[in-house]
């Protein structure tokens, strides 16, 4: 087990009940989630921004420790694994996001008096944090636990789905006091953050309630809390900046913070816990009331690891240790969102600022430029019930919004990354037949939202000019091959309604990204609304965020991107043959310009596995007759750019998307066109995976022979059948079956080659 | 009549009409409403910061011309008549503060292409401003208009309580556009005023709806609303920021216009009509079906004369036509605010940013500072069932926020000011008995609001040193003496609840006053919490709103706020002589120190009657002894300092303050101490005033001779009995009745000047 997972004694005994009870039993499945992994990066290496704290699938809250004041892009989700300090512990935190937001409502336990300790204090409470060390800190799916070394407490964390549950335990011989900070935050002017309005208000000697109006990556949120105690508060300070107010009911202000003094003679652990709402402190009550009914904070852990276990056996992997910890750490992390921000009476503040009421939910946190590859259909795969949530949610905001999510955060928009990748998210629901979404309003949200101009999306000039010029709206080669790509899925729609004009005009528009083909340098390059080429050219030369025809990426990362015509690009390269070769050159070609996006890492050649849009081209070889080449690079991914450190992930996890890709290539297969029900064989790196659908059925991939070496597939059965196919298709998986995969240390070049045999 | 009210065709007609109607009737109230009264400062004299567009009482649209792009401190209320510009029409103002902000929905009728006109074009619709020209505007009580001379446009406003309308004669052979701005705002970022969030949704091809998020003077507000037009939107161009989006459905972003555009060749004008919510849309659609169901613009005219010819009523006076027209104006202006911000359902986004309800309205914009000085006290006698809406919405305040209103503006607290005033208002409406309030809940709230530590009011500190430290709270002297009075207003309360211990506690802080008091200088003077004073002190030398003894003010000025306890204030002086010596040295000292606060106007001596802490000042040579000289001042003020032209105020009028003060002056009394039921008589200007109670009695001020000489009283009679107090109680108006004062052009030194005469 990896060091970081080593246990504090009341973990450990924890662990030896559970044990002790379940002697024979299989180890369980949450035993293999490693939250440490992609939480910093090891010297000269890669994170994945992601946070150890405690949550549970999809929830609202997420309790984990902040190791920074004021959070910044390089420790998005709170906590970077190579800091020895913890500011507090907040209630919302992102999942290896590239941007950091959240960190609501923080909590920390300290001792003595503030102003003696070292460091700056300014101001009253505001120097609470600790030092902390990795060995006395533990972590699994739903409980994280740290001793806070300058204060010689122990602190330990669970949650609900809205309330998150703190036990902390002081030492019996001095003070005990917790701080509750509002103006916990990223750092602020950041993304405009500022606190517009927040409140203090303690309801009894037991408990204390409050809010906070707070801007930032989210433009505007609204969170409330309702926090309980199991002992009683002995006295209050509550602080607006440097003025401090003794023993007083309640505060308003922007830059607060309660100091809350408790006994602790008695050894008796101080417990708190809180209750979440984007509504109102009543909500969050409700919401705390719902789900933490006691005082039992073990069984708080022991209810977080079940739904855990519940929903990590949907799929069932047999491989080795570390591959099981990276297979269900990244499972878990693709579970953690989106996130059901609704309270359990169904009320949310939706994006236009009223309150709204979702009786089956109201999910958020949508990074769909990450998402829509392969989380999705992973989720419409295994969560196939929250798929129609999340699809149902997207809706929502069409309603208020007028266009489906680019990149949700808190119900509301922020417009971050290109294209409107909602759209094959919706369809693939669809057409894989989810239930509970209505099919004529998804096509209506999506038919919208592909005519409907808006920030970083003006279709008129798409359909003007039929492809995106550089000089109206930048990013525009990226921006031609991801619209393409979200057209040719609302055709898709189209066609299964029947609605043979609006299919045929989007199936058009789906093949705008052939005019940015450029002959010449072969390449898709940006032109201006004129129709001239953006001089001088270069594929190596990398974008950004905006000012650039390309996406965090280059010509070189972009060529790939058309997942709904991979023929058609074959085409326009020249054949199977020159296909395969540029795929080749991607992947050697090593040299790099001075300037490299800082969301493209790990590297083999020009492919980034670090971002995105490199994430579907290993398969690409598939398509050209030579699927041992994809073989041979998706198994070197998994070995090379997954593992069980803190830097697991070879860039940002991106609410759950590099987590996705292992979790389906490790399987064996990955939807390179996310909306086809296409799936197409790779690697497995697991001997045995076992996928169980709501419906009942399994479906089985066996690797025979799997091992290091053992990386190219021989020959294939399904369901007992040889089976020539690079590929499988959604109906093979909810069908139910196996399919069999023998596995061997050199590439089979006949098997798979035959163009009838392609995806 | 006022150059300002000279009338255009369109209101001639109107008014021919109307006086066909009622030959022989006697002239209408509201016809001696001059909405331009306090509209600008003419050359070198002084403005009220009034605005002069349509309202309805108490309303919570204010539809009115805004002549800067970003107003600021000078123009607050939007509107200055020194400039010949106007931006737009907007729907929500501030009456006479000395802070700007609202200024919601701008809307503005143009033609032509703005392109192509003069000026700053950068921005697509953003300069279809207009010039124009007092000959060619006109305004009553609830109805404004304007030519606007770049366009050839005739606009007439008019407006209910939740909505405006509008109505634009724009010339046949013309395009005819409306602009909605909905990023149109006080100056940015004064105030930290910006966008977060805005939409625009164009309902059908007559409506359009959309909201804006703005933070500003008040914190956040969301402002929903819905408008229908009674021609068809024949095309659109919606615009963020330097991006059109050309006939287009909707349109979210932060910099947004709707240019809208409509046929007017057909000569018939086009009418827009709007609702408002702080809610939602669909609330704002809600008020508007409820408040203007037809497409009827002159009856909405007529209904707003009606409900203010209604609340004229409540005071009949006889006078000079000029007179008349500052008494009705002043109360037009008084009955301007506060605001109901609720919608028709009873729903409004209350202080904790979540959506209450309130059967009876729920109202805002407490400017209690100035307005609990007179403002209220009038509410309490002529408007008893709204008084009893501003205290319930007080009260809601303290049950969502903790204390009662300092500065409410929109439901927002903004600090502005000093001291709790909100105390004095909540405790006179339950002395004086007015129905609805519940006189526990009240005493609770007064209670919590005064031993409640928050910023501004370090009640600790108050307790600890029995005065308030200028190190511990700036503005201390100001604070000491005004908080001192609100204790006596809780006292007073306690009392009538037979609270005894809690009266006592509270009369003994009521008279903290005498802890500042300097016998050296003869001033209330700061100290620090050593209880060293502070030094330099010059009694002349002003303070402005923090880091200052004094607010707004000077030692002079200050010297006479004991209005609990001026019998004491004698006291401390050393008698009625050299009381009222120092009031005549008060009144003639014109000696002014380089800096004076830029609140302070309306000068006679150090009195400054354009701020509020000289208000009462006049009135307290009648508790010395010397009521002549109280009627010698307050004539002067009455003729010198209110006239009829856009500078009638000598100062910013204050949410009705300065209004307030007239129509009590005017008709004889005045509340030198608000809560106290008590008023002191002054000198009427008005030969007869009527108060129609609600109850149905009537009390009735006769001034016999009253002249520009006849300023002063010769004698009196209360209900036909000889009456030398200087002073009436709440009981003998509420009883119905007439006070006799027989006025003439000399002093009578024996009436009322005895010691039981005095109030």
């Amino acid at each position: 087990m990896y060091k970081f997972l080593r246990c504090s004694l009341a973990v450990i005994s924890l662990l030896s009940v559970a044990a002790s009870l379940n002697a024979q039993a299989p180890k369980k499945l949450t035993q293999y989630v490693n939250p440490f992994i992609g939480t910093g990066a090891v010297k000269g290496s890669l994170s994945g921004n992601n946070y150890p704290g405690a949550t549970v699938p999809f929830g609202m809250v997420q309790l984990s420790p902040d190791t920074r004041d004021e959070p910044e892009w390089d420790a998005a989700s709170g906590y970077d694994h190579n800091d020895n300090f913890i500011a507090g512990f907040s209630h919302t935190h992102l999942s290896g996001t590239g941007a950091p937001d959240l960190f609501d409502i923080l909590f920390m336990p300290y001792t003595g008096d503030e102003k003696t300790r070292a460091g700056d204090a300014k101001q009253p409470g505001s120097r609470y944090g600790s030092r902390f060390s990795h060995a006395n800190e533990s972590a699994r799916a739903g409980y994280y636990q740290v001793r806070l070394d300058d204060h010689d407490i122990n602190a330990e964390l669970t949650a609900t789905a809205h309330a998150g549950f703190h036990r902390y335990t002081f030492p019996r011989n001095s003070s005990a006091k917790v701080v509750i900070d509002l103006n916990h935050s990223l750092k602020k002017p950041n993304f405009g953050c500022q606190v517009i309005a927040a409140r203090f208000n303690i309801v009894n000697d037991h408990a204390i309630e409050g809010f906070r109006v707070i801007t930032g990556w989210a433009k505007l949120r609204k969170v409330y809390f309702y926090a309980e105690f199991n002992k009683t508060i002995k006295s209050n300070d509550l602080v607006d900046g440097g003025t401090q107010y003794f023993n007083q009911q309640l505060l308003n202000g922007t830059d607060l913070r309660a100091i809350l003094d408790f006994d602790a003679s008695d050894g008796i652990p101080v417990l708190a816990k809180i209750g979440l709402s984007t509504v109102s402190c009543e909500n969050a009550k409700l919401n705390l009331d719902a789900e933490i009914p006691a005082w039992d904070f073990d069984r708080v852990v022991a209810q977080a690891d079940a739904l855990w276990e519940n929903e990590l056996e949907k799929i069932n992997v047999e491989g080795s240790e570390k591959q099981k910890q990276i297979f269900y750490t990244a499972l878990y992390h693709t579970f953690i969102q989106p996130n059901n921000y609704a309270d359990v009476n169904g009320d949310y503040t939706a994006i236009d600022y009223t309150v709204h009421h979702a009786k089956d939910g109201f999910y958020s946190t949508f990074s769909l430029w990450d998402t829509y590859r392969a989380a999705h259909p992973l989720y419409t795969l295994v969560q196939p019930e929250r798929s129609a949530g999340f699809v149902n949610s997207m809706i929502s905001q069409y309603d208020a919004y007028g266009y489906l999510p680019i990149w949700q955060l808190w119900g509301q928009e922020n417009y971050c990354m290109i294209g409107n990748h909602a759209i094959p998210v919706v369809v693939d629901a669809v057409l894989k037949g989810i239930p509970g979404i209505d099919i004529n309003k998804a096509y209506e949200t999506v038919k919208s939202s592909s005519t409907t101009d808006h920030p970083g999306s003006p279709f008129k000039a798409w359909e003007k000019y039929h492809y995106m010029p550089e000089n109206v709206q930048s990013q525009s080669v990226s921006l031609t091959l991801e619209m393409a790509y979200d057209d040719w899925c609302v055709a898709q729609l189209a066609k299964k309604l029947n609605k043979t004009a609006d299919y045929e005009h989007f199936m058009q528009r789906s093949q705008y990204f052939r005019n940015l083909y450029d002959t010449q340098s072969g390449f898709f390059r940006a032109k201006d609304s004129d129709g001239k080429w953006a001089s001088p050219f270069n594929p190596l030369q990398y974008g950004g965020n905006g000012g650039n025809p390309y996406t965090e990426g280059n010509a070189w990362q972009y060529y790939w991107y058309i997942p709904q015509d991979v023929k058609g690009l074959i085409g326009l390269t020249g054949g199977d043959t020159k296909f395969t070769a540029k795929l080749d050159t991607f992947f050697t070609l090593n040299s790099k310009p001075g300037e490299v996006n800082g969301n493209a890492s790990g590297f083999i050649g020009q492919y980034a596995h670090g971002n995105e849009p490199s994430h579907h081209i290993t398969y690409l070889y598939n398509y050209a007759g030579q699927p041992w080449k994809t073989q041979y690079y998706v198994a070197k991914i998994m070995s090379e750019l997954y593992n069980t450190s803190s830097s697991g992930y070879a860039g940002n996890e991106d609410c759950g998307q590099m987590s996705a890709w292992y979790v389906f290539s490790a399987m064996g297969f990955y939807p390179v066109n996310p909306a086809s029900g296409v799936y197409v064989i790779g690697s497995p790196a697991m001997q045995k995976s076992v996928i169980s659908l709501s419906s009942g059925k399994r479906f089985t991939i066996l690797a025979s022979h799997r091992s290091a070496e053992n990386i190219y597939i021989q020959s294939a059965k399904l369901n007992g059948k040889p089976y020539t196919h690079t590929y499988i298709t959604q109906s093979d998986i909810t069908n139910g079956g196996t399919l069999e995969l023998v596995m061997g240390p050199k590439p089979n070049k006949s098997w798979g080659v035959n163009a009838s045999d392609r995806p």
